[in-house]
């Protein structure tokens, strides 16, 4: 049977089952936050179904329930979280009040988080920051299932790349995107409609182009937009991975030795503050950008993260419905048993 | 007759005819130097072809040539360059400097021209900055010619988005590309050889899907990557037109009432200091970023920028050979005789 959950319950929950895992309040609790968050705005892939691919990769070992998160401030541009091999929102939680600072006090500062496990979104470190008035840009890698533009074989992750901008009184404007063309989950439910896959997404185990999705999961993924989604996906690698002094996808999925536990990685977070940037120039930046939104949306395109902000709304109204499947699971896992 | 010049030489032709034209040393030479590094590295659409766009912008009164650029900078990470209406080289030759020395100094800083009328390509700046160790990102508007992913409009510019990496004892890893599918000479390129555009790269003036060149060009072209490049342009708007109180693209375009002269607004460069970021982490991030860069390469998939790296050692060899077409422009210009 299907049941409905307000956001605090679902937390709840969520923490619970966390805390018999083993974890530390400080890991648990802002775990459960972005997972809830995820169920909050429909956005499935990244909601309660994290779950057990969390508590799969705390019983490899891979990821540390009890770490303690090391800030490290020399009080210069660059703010260092080490998460002492625990799950990256805990290291997120204690970074990011100091990177607003840091960002409002010179302008533009980064938040390096070091030595995490990293499952979430991207989009809520975002929302954060916009939160605060500041806009914000992260990446990070992930493990290599994507071949270079050109390439034949999984080099890169799908790297996320992340942007927000406040808007007052509404919003923000979002986006998150993997640079691939597409998710790895896309490809996997192909695979289950036995539907091919459109062209351009993947190549085969031999580099050849392919439409097949087995073909695809046993070769990779391609990059969006072809030498340019390629080329801002090797950016991530770079400034997120060798320029942090933290694992690239390539070294990630070595360390791990699976795809089926997550991510061990870095990630890189800027912030910006409209404020400092706009400085003795005419106009207001936030009036300004308003207007560029409004006339995009004027156009009939849609903003990113729309569909995301209405599911907030409809949440907020209705609360968090989760399916007969999703309920099972949840009980389950609060009696203690993990299916992996 | 073609004719074959060393840089110095043609970058000396270049500065004359623009001191002719009334520019003063300052702006003139380091809008001589961008042109003569574009023809350097064969990257003809940023060479001297540019020289009667530039002029064509000064006689129509949209660029002050004996602009004097003004730093302003108040010791925190944003260094800001007002160009004085004047060309942006001339900026960003006396703001670059700073940025590296505050890039240094705090681990991350950016710097903000304003004010300027631009034409340069952004390898020229980002070279400059991975040339002293810096890893960089640069980004600016341009004028209206792009709909939005699902919009019908021109609103977004081409609005150029480029990286670099020093590579130690080798060409830095850089790019440097539009943000619409394709550059707006592509489509004038079509439209001459009478050749119909590949789907996807522009609108009509319906907002309707075309593959005639002269309906995209009375149209809008079309953002690389779907919605995704298009949420990069549309960041570019925000980050390097409304947050530093500048002209975003549609601005740009009512401010000059034309596509024919060059773009007036203003741009960000971000510089990072990997020395500063990979600070107390194992490895060196040098080394390591090699390891994927060769990986790429390892896979036959092409570095960006190879082919200007590869024309840049030709050139070291042999001269660049102009056609007589441009030799007699040139010349032409020499004398004081502009076309436009």
């Amino acid at each position: 049977m299907t049941q409905t959950f307000t956001t605090d319950a679902l937390a709840a929950i969520t923490r619970e089952i966390f805390m018999r895992a083993g974890l530390t309040a400080q890991q648990a609790d802002p775990v459960a936050e972005v997972i809830v968050a995820g169920e909050r705005d429909n956005c499935k892939s990244h909601g309660v179904y994290r779950i057990e691919g969390c508590l799969r990769t705390l019983a490899a070992g891979k990821v540390s329930p009890d770490a303690q998160p090391k800030l490290i401030d020399d009080g210069s541009g660059v703010v260092r979280v080490d998460a002492d091999a625990g799950f990256s929102p805990a290291a997120f939680a204690l970074g990011a009040p100091v990177l607003a600072e840091r960002a409002e006090k010179l302008g533009v500062a980064a938040l390096v988080i070091n030595n995490c496990t990293h499952f979430s979104a991207l989009w809520p470190e975002i929302e954060t920051l916009t939160g605060m008035g500041l806009a914000a840009m992260a990446m990070c890698p992930s493990y290599s299932s994507v071949a270079p533009a050109g390439g034949t074989a999984p080099l890169l992750g799908t790297n996320p790349f992340a942007f927000g901008w406040p808007r007052p009184g509404a919003a923000p404007y979002v986006f998150d995107f993997a640079t691939s063309v597409v998710a790895r989950g896309e490809i996997e439910l192909h695979r289950q409609a036995g539907k091919p896959l459109p062209e351009g997404w993947a190549v085969d185990r031999d580099g050849k182009p392919t439409t097949d999705p087995q073909a695809a999961l046993d070769g990779a993924m391609l990059p969006f937009g072809g030498h340019k989604g390629s080329a801002i996906s090797t950016m991530i690698e770079l400034l997120a991975g060798a320029m942090i002094g933290d694992l690239t996808s390539d070294e990630a999925l070595e360390y791990l030795g699976s795809t089926a536990i997550l991510p061990h990685h870095g990630e890189l977070i800027l912030a910006f503050s409209p404020r400092r940037f706009a400085a003795g120039r005419p106009g207001d930046p936030f009036a300004r950008a308003e207007a560029l939104l409004d006339a995009i949306a004027g156009q009939g395109a849609r903003l990113p993260s729309q569909r995301r902000f209405a599911a907030r709304e409809k949440t907020a109204r209705d609360g968090i419905t989760l399916t007969t499947e999703e309920v099972a699971m949840l009980e389950r896992l609060r009696q203690g048993a993990s299916k992996g």
